[in-house]
């Protein structure tokens, strides 16, 4: 049985979204955040960097023992599983690796910022508008992208569009609109309407409750 | 024959760190960032997100036509290309993607922060503070694990070695100091040592000449 250490956040969806797209049986446990839980001594064992999601995956008879963090390397992990979500040919897939590293090092640093900020009671304006530029210029990267293809990483869905669709999901909480993205925005609700999409929103949203 | 278009940048380091290792015939082709050649029409083309490096891959013979951004994919790349630094077992594999995504999401806009404040002419102390406690934040997280294993992600050297050492090598520049952390110090110095990281530092500090 595969166990997800998780909570109601981005990087928590996208593993939820990626069992339900992949067909796997899984068991969601809520790290309750607002109450500190991912500081405790048994969290911190699992994964010391003190955030979610964690992926266990203890199945004896396949001879794996593996406790994981970082969405997206747990993305990788459930794709080369299931063979499922990530290409073969090595060119498809290096653009999947591609845009799994561009959510990693520019998507997600830039929303994570522009939310902290927005949470602020009184966010100073001019790092407000710093943060929400970096936010629109990698929305305009993804939408140029998008102009050419149906998903971010090519002509096929695959756990590069589960990456991105993570923060994009909370892109009114950053206070941004999707209307000057006219691509993004396609994608986006094209993502959103997928019933796995949505079953596990509903579940991942559940975990807060 | 690879062409790898960088410049004297830790993400650019990455790529002929791994070169050097693998044993690949490259052509280090110098995008002048001071200049801003990354915001070329030319450049833009191969990376609209415009930033270095950028992978290009025209094997005829072998049938691939890659032109890849975002230095941990092109890590990735080569590392499936060559059949080299990156273990094929399930569990070693999903560790080594764990820290590439550590760094990409942590490590990497940690030390960016830190390392564009510390260039400022007055740095303002606070947001240097808050940034510099984030570099110690992450370089403890790294101490732990390299407490328990000679590599980052476990006893084999990897591709993952390769992208935290691309940073950490700016340490002196973003005014951080290795002492505080003996085992990521310990780790440093043999990485540093190795004949093909001395090679490509060599290599990249060129491209700045």
């Amino acid at each position: 049985m595969l166990k997800v250490h998780a909570y109601a956040t981005p990087n928590s969806l996208k593993v939820p979204i990626a069992l339900e797209e992949m067909g796997l049986d899984y068991q969601l446990i809520p790290v309750n955040l607002r109450q500190g839980e991912q500081k405790t001594d048994i969290f911190k064992a699992m994964n010391s960097n003190q955030k979610v999601p964690v992926l266990v995956d203890r199945s004896i008879l396949e001879g794996t023992d593996v406790v994981l963090s970082e969405s997206a390397a747990i993305l990788v992990y459930l794709a080369e599983k299931s063979g499922q979500l990530l290409p073969k040919d090595i060119s498809l897939r290096g653009k999947v690796f591609e845009q799994l590293f561009f959510h990693a090092s520019g998507v997600s640093p830039a929303f994570l910022q522009a939310f902290v900020i927005a949470i602020q009671s009184s966010p100073q304006a001019e790092a407000q508008a710093r943060a929400l530029s970096e936010v629109e210029r990698v929305l305009g990267v993804l939408n140029h992208g998008l102009k050419y293809h149906r998903y971010v990483a090519g002509d096929t869905y695959s756990i590069a569009d589960i990456a991105h669709f993570g923060w994009i999901w909370r892109h009114q909480a950053v206070g941004v609109s999707l209307d000057k993205f006219p691509s993004v925005n396609r994608w986006y609700a094209e993502i959103l309407a997928r019933p796995a999409v949505v079953k596990a929103i509903e579940k991942t949203m559940a975990l807060a409750r």
